[in-house]
């Protein structure tokens, strides 16, 4: 902040944003990836203001609002920035929760997506397993496997991130049992069939998939139960007996607690084999999130994740590595566990949210069930998405973006760690240090600040019960950064 | 078929489509829909043909290619026919597993995906609960909710039949616990919110959805726990031990077996009042498909329907129409549970497939949660697909399709009820008759019917064991149906 300080004096004041108040911005100092995206906020009512809360109450006779927090013009937006209908312009750390990879109306997506092949993708959507179009191949091999990550070379495609979760499992399930009847060449026994169409073991086997607590891998039947992240997600809907371990919930700063955290992420890993070898729903498979986010942006180090990989290997349990949310170049890295420098890769990787369409990848043959139609779905994804994430692949490489969200999260910590000083109360526990932008802190008035950051110009959202989460897009640049910094402050101020 | 064969005569043969065999099609004698249409299949090589198996087989290095039917160019295709690499031009009656409505490459639908509102919608995509676009009201009331069924006003949108289903049974469960709490007003109990995140009753309740034998409802893991078709569906899943009632097996033709079929349809819903009374995880919904599509096409009466509903009344269980394959138009009426005359309105209806986007529809308020982020994901559904509905539902009027696929099934139907005569052994069992092009027969060599199709130009589908499925277009015509049926008499005599 002092560098953007210094700068801000040297300039005149540049915007009014609230009534009363006098905000600077600095000047980009690197040059901006886009023209023609606002220099600025442009708060000009109360959000949601009178045309926002017009069309708000007209949406609510036939569609759920009250999880609405704001009504939003994507013809008018663009970048880092999101509009509303009352002209209200503001920058977007949020991004969809997580979903925006490069920005608002981004002129290379909107060339996709004005292609011949887009809009014969989207009105001639196929059965993708029976009938895939003749470009398929070519459309996932420059698109969703070049960036697989390392050691994974296939995939299966799926909608979001729920379902792309429970087909992993659904393979996961598959490939155990196919282990235990002595490999794929062995047909089921009679009471195998009979007994699955009876929803009954052996045919519906009476294995889980071991998750952590405060984990979120989705919402429908099978994600669920391995989702442990607030009781609003799963009060009154049905779970399996799925196991939980511990996640190891670390203390900040770090470099303060090295000992203690230590112990912290031994013990979870001694819980994670306690459950591996003693539940009595044997764990086929554990899947984890580099970074729990919707439970509250809890990190662990890469030794556990390794230790992780080590235990899975040992006990013959699949690991499953959700990146739904912190995939796609977040974190300074294309997948976040390429942090882990992994000695042997996932088995299975899910993605949806940044990529735009969902799936999973995985490398070993054997996770191809052993016959036909048993992973199958009339869909099974969609190509105009495919071809979307495609063009965000391409934007990524152009504008060198992963190295751009490595360079500035590096910036934005450094700010944050500088701000937390000086408002200790505001800002507790920052986290995600050499993780990209996938930023996180705790305050303790954390409903209060996302509530108030509206009116200084910044949408911004929350995890957990007291995080603020900070996750702004692929494009999110240095002068971004303070604009964010100086909004922060003015909130912490206020 | 007379008047066909009658009218053949009078005109010089039409095309070559298999060396050595001389086939001849009618004339429309109805206005076809498009202009540039093919006037018939038009089958080049064997399928498939040199470039189809050079392109699968590069499919097949990075995606599960078991289960292909066919490569198809998309770009290439019209109407009611598919392209494929090799130049092959097939009639399509099974249409992407019953989900093309309104043709293959429909001049509307490519209008309304050139238009900048999709590329919008595509480019900037929104998490729906927290940020719809100030559009979102008018998409759905100028679509989606335009063709809601009768009584039933409000929407949950979705990603495909699977989530939707997931989604209405969530709705059911919250519900009902609601009620067994007394009211909306009534806060969770700590042992509620402590166990749920446990995955323990009550806050997973002990509660269950009970479907029918030989139903499809999706392949998640909730989903596929009320799927009853075949094994290859459900082995090695774990599933809930929900339960399955019997479905009437009506025996044709119908009017020779009037008294068995009303008994089995008797003895069918005492099996239902059975299970709701007595089965250990009480039901609190009943899920049914109009006609069980993946299970073989089978149907039951409109008496049969409005016992279930009489049923469900009776003892406070909700029951949810699955119209994801039956919906938007193909039984000659928009959605096929408009055939049951209903007193009361199902409370919830799913859809998908034909629709191209997903959801479920609902009337009562209460089936909203009592708090937000209860039924809640990222993206819920997708605006570009809504957007989409629309144009599909716009189309659908234009050329009044649901009343021209009611005309033509009828026709289809009658010309099938005479082959059957005539090849006994082809065609058994021969049902949907008032019910659109939804049509089915069982064949005594059915796989081999489907994989000869291909070869007289015509692609076509099964379900069950032994049944084939018409699913032909909203645009299919009768000229379309008398190909179909010349098609499949050149099968039979083969």
């Amino acid at each position: 902040m002092a560098s953007l300080r210094a700068a801000a004096q040297l300039r005149p004041m540049a915007a009014r944003v609230l009534p009363r108040t006098v905000r600077t911005y600095a000047t980009p100092s690197v040059k901006p990836f886009f023209t023609g995206e606002p220099e600025r906020p442009h708060v000009k009512t109360a959000i949601p203001g009178p045309e926002s809360q017009k069309a708000v109450a007209e949406l609510d006779t036939v569609f759920d609002t009250r999880s609405l927090n704001m009504l939003a013009n994507y013809q008018k937006s663009f970048g880092n920035y999101i509009s509303d209908p009352d002209g209200n312009v503001l920058l977007d750390v949020y991004a969809q929760i997580a979903s925006i990879p490069v920005g608002y109306s981004n002129p290379h997506l909107l060339k996709a997506a004005r292609s011949e092949q887009m809009a014969s993708a989207i009105v001639n959507r196929p059965a993708l397993g029976n009938f895939p179009s003749h470009d398929w191949a070519d459309i996932i091999k420059t698109g969703i496997l070049k960036v697989a990550p390392k050691g994974l070379d296939q995939v299966f495609t799926a909608m979001a991130g729920s379902d792309a979760n429970e087909t992993a499992y659904k393979a996961a399930f598959m490939y155990r049992r196919q282990q235990e009847r002595g490999g794929a060449h062995v047909e089921f026994s009679e009471e195998d069939i009979a007994s699955s169409m009876l929803n009954q073991a052996p045919g519906a086997p009476q294995l889980s998939i071991m998750s952590f607590k405060t984990a979120f891998h989705g919402r429908l039947f099978g994600s669920l139960s391995t989702t442990r992240s607030k009781p609003i997600h799963k009060l009154d809907i049905p779970a399996f007996d799925w196991p939980q371990a511990t996640f190891p919930l670390l203390k900040y700063p770090l470099e303060d607690h090295v000992e203690e955290n230590r112990k912290a992420e031994d013990e979870a890993l001694a819980d994670v084999e306690r459950i591996i070898t003693t539940h009595h729903l044997p764990p086929c498979a554990v899947v984890v999130e580099p970074i729990q986010s919707e439970g509250g942006d809890n990190h662990a180090s890469p030794a556990f994740f390794r230790g992780l990989r080590a235990l899975t290997k040992k006990h013959n349990v699949l690991l499953i590595v959700d990146e739904v949310q912190t995939g796609v170049g977040a974190t300074g890295k294309f997948w976040a566990h390429d942090h882990w420098n992994l000695e042997t890769p996932p088995d299975m990787v899910t993605f949806s949210k940044k990529a735009q369409t969902a799936g999973y990848y995985f490398g070993n043959p054997e996770l191809r069930p052993n016959k036909p139609y048993r992973q199958f779905n009339t869909w099974m994804g969609d190509p105009a998405r495919a071809i979307l994430f495609r063009a965000i692949i391409e934007e990524i490489e152009r504008l060198d973006l992963v190295n751009n969200t490595a360079k500035v999260g590096n910036y934005l910590y450094g700010e944050l760690e500088r701000l937390a000083k000086q408002y200790p109360g505001e800002i507790q526990n920052l986290r995600g240090k050499g993780q990209g932008t996938f930023l996180a802190f705790d305050s303790n008035r954390r409903d209060e600040v996302l509530k108030k950051a509206k009116g200084v110009g910044i949408n911004i959202g929350g995890s957990g019960e007291r995080a603020v989460r900070l996750r702004p897009m692929l494009i999110f640049q240095e002068h971004h950064a303070d604009i964010l910094l100086e909004g922060l402050e003015k909130i912490f101020k206020s």
